[in-house]
């Protein structure tokens, strides 16, 4: 039922592969990241959950079917290749690097071999899901990073690209190191921690701005956050710290955060309130979190949302899908694009993390001592050969993944990257490879 | 059953609103743009249907109440608040601007009136909504303006954030100018023309590069679209010419486009295929199709991905959703933010069209032949007043609403905005509510 959530090009190159006699040659595709976003060191792999789903539940309903056989473009097309689709199922192998691990330029995510028409067709989902996640991930890596230790909420989903990236975003950045997310559902689904504050409209709804912070203080006690900015910043401070405890603080959303941080802490502390908490938010990027604690702000929280929720300085990333090997009745091709700018490997691959490079050799190749291989089998003969870890396990292993890199590659600055060698073997399945291409 | 799509604060002011003896309080908002994102001159409302179809389902499921109920922030919400909210459905009216229509900065959008409880928990939903398909919208005009007639066709869902942002992407597109859409999603549930060509994988899959032309051929005929630049664009346009007709034509998908093109060109005429056609993909942007346009490439037909369903230039749309009338027992109490920055106006508004410019005037106000009335009556008291226009209309109504604008408006360079003027009503409320309030 989720069969038609593709590009047209995948069906009909599906049912060329079909017309052609091909659909029991056996494709192999690595889903690989081309380049490194604008600004990025490095790129948190994520989104495998979501792949796995798409892939188990890979198939056509007889209306979705119907559709595709009225379209023009399938006009010469066999009625046997209808029958096939309606009874489509994912019968292939998936190899994944688990989700959290950073990976580089030119380093396959995802291995996908099955026959060629059940792997074609889930070329445009397994793109849209691995980048997207993978994108937020690797922006809330560089905002906890910048926040040097105070926790970041995720606040975005309002400004994704729409309300299922929202969620799937949040997924994302409680993976990437956020503290929590407010988005609800992301919460329910993921057990991803939800938090919140009040909203400007709460306090535009009573009569008072005092009655306002009262009665949020009587529904959430310790964890009511004022948000102070509707009218004016300071003054709305002050009404808040009037009221006294329970309290757990106060949120800015506008105007000079290094400013009206400083002087709402002296009126707090002022007030006696020394462990009342300040968070800001409104249009945060890496940049001003890490200006903030560089100037020593008194901010213990950060909420943060459009920067992270569509990886504003980077909204894309690379990420591409390619044919590497063909199994045509026991007889495999190795496969590649040439071109300079925008070339591929041939060869299903396996990446090699060592403490100060990783090395991609050929799927096949022994490295004994040689490193943690990234790549691990996720699904064999169409089976999910074992639960996928929750999310707080693919948090874990981007913290620990990350810790391991140089210093460099985790600051907000692009550095030298990140060596990724060749082996031997492989180096010379490309030569050979490209000149038989040429 | 969508009830949790939204931010935690939601539910925790709908609590609070319910515990402060508020629910009956009826709650006017407005969905506007605060500012135009960079690069652009106007906006293209769109994503209507979603917030129609959400709003109609507004549910909890038992169970997403029982997660509520769990969390530490509920802890001392009566139980009454979560029998509400197993019952609770949206009883409201909205109001909104048709799709496709261009909107300006601080123009209301959607306004929707309902018990607070019920207005206030869409805010997360209608944001997201709503800024995202308005984004691919006014990114696809661009587009389909810098074409300057060619056909801009959709190929971005891999790059959209989530598939589902490519199926809705794709219909915003269309909306925006665009002729079609390579997501079968969107042809299936929302009638966009479908399009597409080939893969690199195809012609890796076959043994040759011109048996895979020719298998390609024998599938789609005069549809057929040649991806040449596997291994070289103009080896590959040579093949491609040999087999003669039928054929839609080439695409060319990397390099020098604007050499690429002409020498193709001049192959395929020498080769007497005049009416065979050349599409470009790979990387474009509105200003990239503006050059090949303007020094004469002879390209028939553009392909464009990223930059559009991430609206690269500009991803994301500064949307609020503010508080601007309170009806409490029968008085009306009008409700406005303060600040300089992120200020919004007081009272329900409605947007007149006039031939240069707009008036933004109070919702009640009569302006008999003051031009077009923009905000309409779409849901009365939690029903649907009449079907929504399908995809093709809204199209239809932004090709005609841009064609009105000055051409400054339309081009790709940011020029004077166009002007709204306040009507002396709303000028009188708005600074009544300023002394009020401060």
């Amino acid at each position: 039922m989720n069969g038609l959530l593709t590009d047209l090009y995948q069906l009909t190159m599906a049912a060329g592969y079909f017309e052609a006699g091909k659909s029991k040659e056996v494709a192999t595709f690595e889903l690989s990241v081309r380049r490194l976003p604008r600004n990025r060191n490095f790129v948190l792999a994520c989104g495998l959950p979501q792949v796995v789903e798409y892939l188990l539940g890979l198939s056509f309903s007889d209306e979705e079917v119907e559709y595709v056989r009225g379209l023009p473009q399938f006009a010469r097309v066999s009625p046997r290749f209808f029958e096939m689709l309606r009874d489509l199922r994912f019968t292939g192998d998936l190899f994944a690097v688990p989700e959290g691990t950073p990976v580089f330029a030119g380093e396959p995510i995802l291995t996908l071999r099955a026959p060629v028409i059940e792997a074609q067709i889930p070329e445009t989902y397994l793109l849209a899901a691995v980048a997207f996640q993978s994108l937020i991930a690797t922006k809330a890596a560089r905002m906890t990073h910048a926040a040097g230790g105070r926790p970041v909420i995720e606040f975005g989903t309002r400004r994704a690209h729409t309300a299922e990236a929202g969620v799937l975003g949040a997924r994302a950045a409680f993976i990437g190191g956020c503290a929590g997310t407010s988005n609800t559902l992301a919460g329910f689904r993921f057990s991803v921690p939800v938090m919140g504050t009040s909203g400007h409209s709460w306090v535009m709804a009573f009569a008072s701005e005092t009655e306002a912070f009262r009665q949020l203080q009587r529904l959430l006690g310790e964890n009511a956050v004022q948000l102070v900015d509707t009218y004016d910043t300071l003054d709305g401070t002050r009404k808040a710290a009037a009221l006294g405890e329970p309290l757990w603080g106060i949120r800015l959303d506008s105007g000079d955060i290094a400013t009206l941080s400083r002087d709402a802490r002296a009126m707090l502390d002022g007030a006696g309130m020394r462990s009342a908490k300040i968070m800001v938010s409104g249009d945060l990027d890496e940049h001003k979190i890490h200006a903030l604690v560089a100037q020593g702000s008194p901010v213990d929280a950060f909420g943060v949302g459009t920067e992270l929720s569509t990886s504003g300085d980077a909204p894309s990333l690379g990420a591409i899908y390619k044919l590497v090997e063909l199994d045509v009745g026991g007889i495999r091709r190795y496969t590649a694009k040439l071109g300079t700018d925008k070339g591929t490997l041939p060869g299903s691959k396996q990446i090699f993390r060592l403490p100060d490079h990783d090395v991609l050799a050929r799927g096949g190749e022994c490295c004994s001592g040689a490193g943690e291989a990234l790549l691990q089998p996720v699904i064999l003969g169409g089976h999910l050969i074992e639960p996928l870890p929750a999310v707080h396990r693919a948090r874990k292993r981007a913290a620990e993944g990350l810790a391991k890199l140089p210093a460099g590659l985790r600051s907000l600055e692009t550095v030298a990257p990140w060596a990724v060698r060749h082996s031997a073997e492989l180096t010379q399945l490309i030569e050979t490879a490209r000149r038989n291409l040429q």
